[in-house]
């Protein structure tokens, strides 16, 4: 079978429904700009604020939307899912919202800060060793005894139309948007993104930002290098939410839809951090600056000289400043 | 003669006069909103972001306007400040709008972050000594050779009146606000505010801001506590943007129209800082936070109880942190 031909998991009328389906949770986040990032660029760029979506990251809107698409029935059985990041946190505020239970599995190493916020929306993490067999053991424990719906973080329909509905709201903000630049890792946001953009404005060009990580892995460029899913090792970046890789659905989506891949060192990744939060003012975490030092690259200009207005996403603003760098804020105490 | 009955340095037109003169310049900034900080304050808090003004601060709107009030003569020939922190920068950049020359005299302890930014807007600081006469004599000394008109950092009607501008879009943007709390240094600020603020809606409470800092020395608590300007030793605080004095005009305002102090901590301004860029995802500076510090002081509902609706600025957003913290930005490149 020729992948390619195969149908896309996602249309622009499943993205439109989510849209629908989140209006009454999900915030419409605002889009900033900033003279200092738009010159350093040479570009005109626009950033789209998903750090202050509800749960501080774009995760909410796969995990609203595939929670209020569960019947009633389904529902009632609660929902389940591991996760080390914000995908948990999401699920976590999504059933809470509907009034349904939620186990989350965490793995032993994730931070305090991440299973604080899990708390926060009244689910106690379930802790289990760091692998993904024993996550998803964990995960299939809790199905079996309570018949919840797993909820995937990235590779399904339903997570991917919700992350589509950034597209939507980014087009109508920024309609002479010529490109959107989209941090990868599972490929949710990103194919959700595609599919709306494309439908919505065909000519638009869907750009991938990779890191590539102290051990140089990155796989969403040697995929489409290699025109097919290639199995890497699991990259080392200080992107912890970049660290996934590329899933069934979601491959489909990036090799028919996505233009391109910036890959970006770690050291391109924190002056992006640092230029964000100094110059534009707000916090992003790593993952939500891959974008921006994607923007910045000179690869992006080489490889596309006709660009002018430029989307970025910032996916993400749950840094965990303290867990990095211990004492940082009683250092502001002392003379 | 009796301070109080003397006629305030500024009115609502005049604000509004500094309103159509800055809005080709200046940005109306947004007001944000936090569920978690209106849970802890037990208030509806509203932020109006001065972080995202042109320069990163507040101190822009009244730069803006002293400097676009001058005559075409007197602005031929330039004008002069002196700041170690915010002002220094507005001034620069407004004196670039207008296409005058500028001349900022900083003290040779300014960090080198501000010095960057007054250079980033075309203008090379004047390095003096760090004393309140050297940076005056340096002043009087640009101006006795090119007649620049000089340009107060607070205690100037023109000044007040640029500022007083946060309180007409605040107002507009939140019409239900029932106080105005601003955090307060030489006072420029919460006196436009002030006078703006009191004459749209007249019962609104304006609550001033003031960290106590190490030594304990709120000279505005005292103030308003003598009944008349006392003179207070320099305080010394991590809030570098707060450690001016009241001044004669602001001291006017201050007087007949701020309705209350509240004193803040070192230790409520960094949880502030901290609460703000982890749960806001926007970034402060120390004297940016001390609004929220003293919005979630339980000061503030033990001596207010009837308040809701409560608007808090958050001034400014250029914080140093790899100067407070070295090595910050690389800390996130090691494992």
């Amino acid at each position: 079978m020729d992948d390619s031909s195969a149908e896309l998991p996602v249309c622009l009328a499943g993205v439109q429904a989510a849209a629908r389906r989140i209006s009454q949770h999900a915030h419409i986040t605002p889009v900033l700009t900033c003279g200092t990032l738009s010159r350093l660029s040479g570009l005109s760029l626009h950033f789209k604020a998903e750090i202050f979506q509800r749960g501080g990251a774009f995760k909410f809107r796969g995990a609203c939307n595939s929670i209020f698409a569960l019947s009633e029935e389904e529902a009632a059985k609660g929902v389940v899912t591991h996760s080390s990041g914000n995908h948990g946190a999401a699920v976590a505020l999504a059933a809470q919202l509907r009034g349904i239970p939620a186990s989350v599995v965490v793995p032993a190493n994730t931070p305090q800060i991440k299973r604080a916020a899990i708390r926060s929306y009244g689910v106690e993490p379930i802790v289990c060793e760091a692998t993904i067999d024993a996550r998803e053991a964990a995960c299939a424990q809790v199905q079996a005894a309570s018949g919840a719906a797993f909820v995937p973080p990235y590779n399904h329909r339903d997570v991917i139309a919700g992350q589509g509905t950034i597209a939507l709201e980014f087009l109508q903000q920024v309609p002479g948007l010529e490109a959107i630049i989209v941090p990868v890792s599972g490929g949710g946001m990103i194919s959700g993104i595609a599919v709306a953009a494309k439908a919505l404005k065909p000519g638009i060009k869907i750009i991938a930002a990779e890191p590539t990580g102290r051990n140089g892995a990155a796989d969403v460029a040697a995929c489409k290098a290699a025109g097919e899913l290639v199995q890497l090792p699991k990259p080392t970046t200080i992107c912890d939410g970049l660290e996934a890789r590329l899933g069934s659905l979601t491959w489909r989506c990036v090799q028919e839809l996505v233009d391109d891949v910036i890959t970006i060192s770690e050291e391109e990744v924190v002056a992006a951090m640092q230029l964000v939060m100094e110059r534009m003012k707000v916090v992003v975490e790593p993952s939500g600056a891959a974008g921006v030092a994607a923007a910045l690259s000179p690869q992006l200009l080489r490889r596309h000289p006709e660009l002018t207005h430029v989307g970025v996403v910032l996916c993400g603003g749950n840094i965990d400043i303290e867990g990095r760098v211990p004492g940082f804020w009683s250092k502001w105490l002392l003379e």
